[in-house]
């Protein structure tokens, strides 16, 4: 048999080495004091001081199949910034702030420029948010993805102190819900869409007129970090729900208590164009688009009658969109 | 257009909550005091306390193309010890002990069966380091990965009190370097065996004389862990390489000091047989060998020609397979 080696067998450890060496010259750009290890070391160490009571909070996120929209119009970078809002996101609904980040990236063939890309991305999303990019895991696996295909996912950790969590244990019935609007299909439904429309480079360049863009720049639209504007006002906030898979009808049962209910009134706030676009080309039914996508909204916010002014005056896109409700059958959603 | 769903598109949001209660099951089983959430919340709630000066060590892994072997034998349980252990291994490489663990699974088609499985052994290898398993993300991605293929990823934070950090920086030529055996190939050079045998069952199947066993059985024997026997000796310690990826030559110069190398002696371990056989299927040069696998060395252990004895008696498996030396030119490896 002639010589074998890795490399023939589709996995390139050069390539490897010259990737981890761009990735770790964006992740330099991230790191913050606490960060004890440099870039590449076994694991990332970060130094934790400065909490009278701490509580970490970590979350893991994908892109999803959005990945497949951003390869077929060659905007990798676009994916870094929804996956660190996505996370992000997630433990600001505890209320937290982001500590430290770390990638996985997972492809059929290890293009070293296309890795920098992503950690470029990934290192502005970070900064932008004051996480340090402390390390990641970059796996060349051919046969297990196919042509340019690549998986993409993201792991925080945050803080928070015990006394100042947020999990809805004091929502109470007569609160108001409040809505913060979304960017977009944030990084759900995408699975649905591209059976609808394809994923096309000329499905993708189509331009509709409702939209006032193509739809691919349109569904590329980076998921919404929520960090910068809710910090300040997290003290006035009871509950949180991060408006992922499952919409509104899956994500704010999460922050619920026993015997409250969520009622929205959908004529408070205009449900998006792409929205309605896709409910029209697939036809699909009313209550399948609140089950899959977030109808305009990315966060929704659950806080006291006497606090809705200050809230709604700090955010001013934000809208009332409904309110708590004693908890009558089954129902944790209703939207009328 | 007929009516769409998103079960139509191949996302099943009914699969995926059952999926979660099943993880949720098993999850529940390695929960610690510290976890204040629960399982299910959007972020994972871990409290942080009784350290003096404490550094969080994080890591994350995949299993890499293992995951197609054990899909061939449907031994789905087998790489989440894997995952486990690599992670594990990783932060233990710095001294640090793990705290909480969060995995992610992507699939083509979410079976709640194989998501199950898959959990239950997560969460038995979490409990055996007294890990908990505090979140993850299951993401069904049509399109990305096809049939039965799925990737699994792990992330880990562990703890370790500043002045206890091995790091390496006190090495100095003359130190000995103790190997302890890997149990295999653990989870690096899977796609070169792949190349060469195939990943067809029957290939599996095949026995082998000098292996004892079949090749599907060796290849599929679990990434070992090192956390229990090493942990009451790390203070001996001075440097500890986990030897994945890039193998000695790759993971060894990551725990030395500048101005010196490491000399390893090959006639002070036996490389086990499954290496052997390899090489010969594919006649792999010497040096690619190396370079791609363990070659039956899974943790390297640097410390002071004094406390050999003592590190020795204590791991009646470890062995002196080399020193550390004095650099001259480029090498930081040298195996002779």
């Amino acid at each position: 048999m002639d010589k074998q080696t890795y490399a023939a067998a589709g996995v390139n450890i050069d390539a490897a080495t010259k990737a981890k060496e761009l990735i770790a010259k964006h992740a330099r750009s991230t790191l913050r004091p606490e960060v004890l290890s440099g870039v590449g070391f076994f694991g990332g160490l970060f130094e934790f001081k400065g909490f009278k009571q701490p509580v970490l909070v970590s979350s893991v996120d994908g892109v999803g199949t959005k990945l497949k929209f951003a390869a077929a119009v060659a905007k990798d970078v676009t994916t870094c910034s929804d996956l660190d809002n996505h996370c992000g996101n997630d433990i600001l609904a505890c209320g937290a702030e982001p500590l430290f980040f770390l990638d996985y990236m997972a492809m059929g063939r290890l293009v070293p420029e296309q890795v920098e890309a992503i950690a470029q991305g990934l290192a502005k999303a970070c900064r932008e948010v004051g996480c340090a990019l402390i390390g990641g895991e970059t796996a060349e696996m051919p046969g297990l993805y196919a042509g340019k295909d690549y998986d993409l996912v993201g792991f925080i950790i945050g803080v928070v102190e015990k006394e100042k969590i947020i999990m809805g244990k004091t929502i109470v019935a007569g609160d108001a819900i409040i809505g913060l609007p979304s960017s977009g299909l944030h990084t759900n439904g995408y699975s649905l869409v591209r059976k609808l429309f394809g994923e096309t480079k000329s499905a993708l360049d189509t331009y509709y007129p409702e939209l006032g863009q193509t739809l691919g720049e349109t569904l590329l639209e980076p998921h919404r970090g929520y960090y910068h504007q809710l910090k300040p006002l997290l003290p006035l906030i009871k509950g949180l729900a991060h408006i992922t898979g499952g919409g509104l009808m899956g994500n704010v049962p999460r922050v619920l208590p026993p015997g409250v209910a969520a009622q929205f009134h959908s004529q408070t706030w205009t449900v998006p164009p792409i929205f309605q676009l896709i409910q029209r080309q697939g036809n699909v039914a009313q209550q399948e688009m609140y089950r899959v996508f977030n109808m305009g909204i990315g966060m929704v916010v659950i806080c006291a009658p006497d606090d809705v002014a200050q809230l709604t005056q700090a955010l001013p896109e934000a809208k009332v969109i409904g309110e708590v409700v004693k908890q009558e059958g089954e129902a944790r959603v209703v939207i009328d």
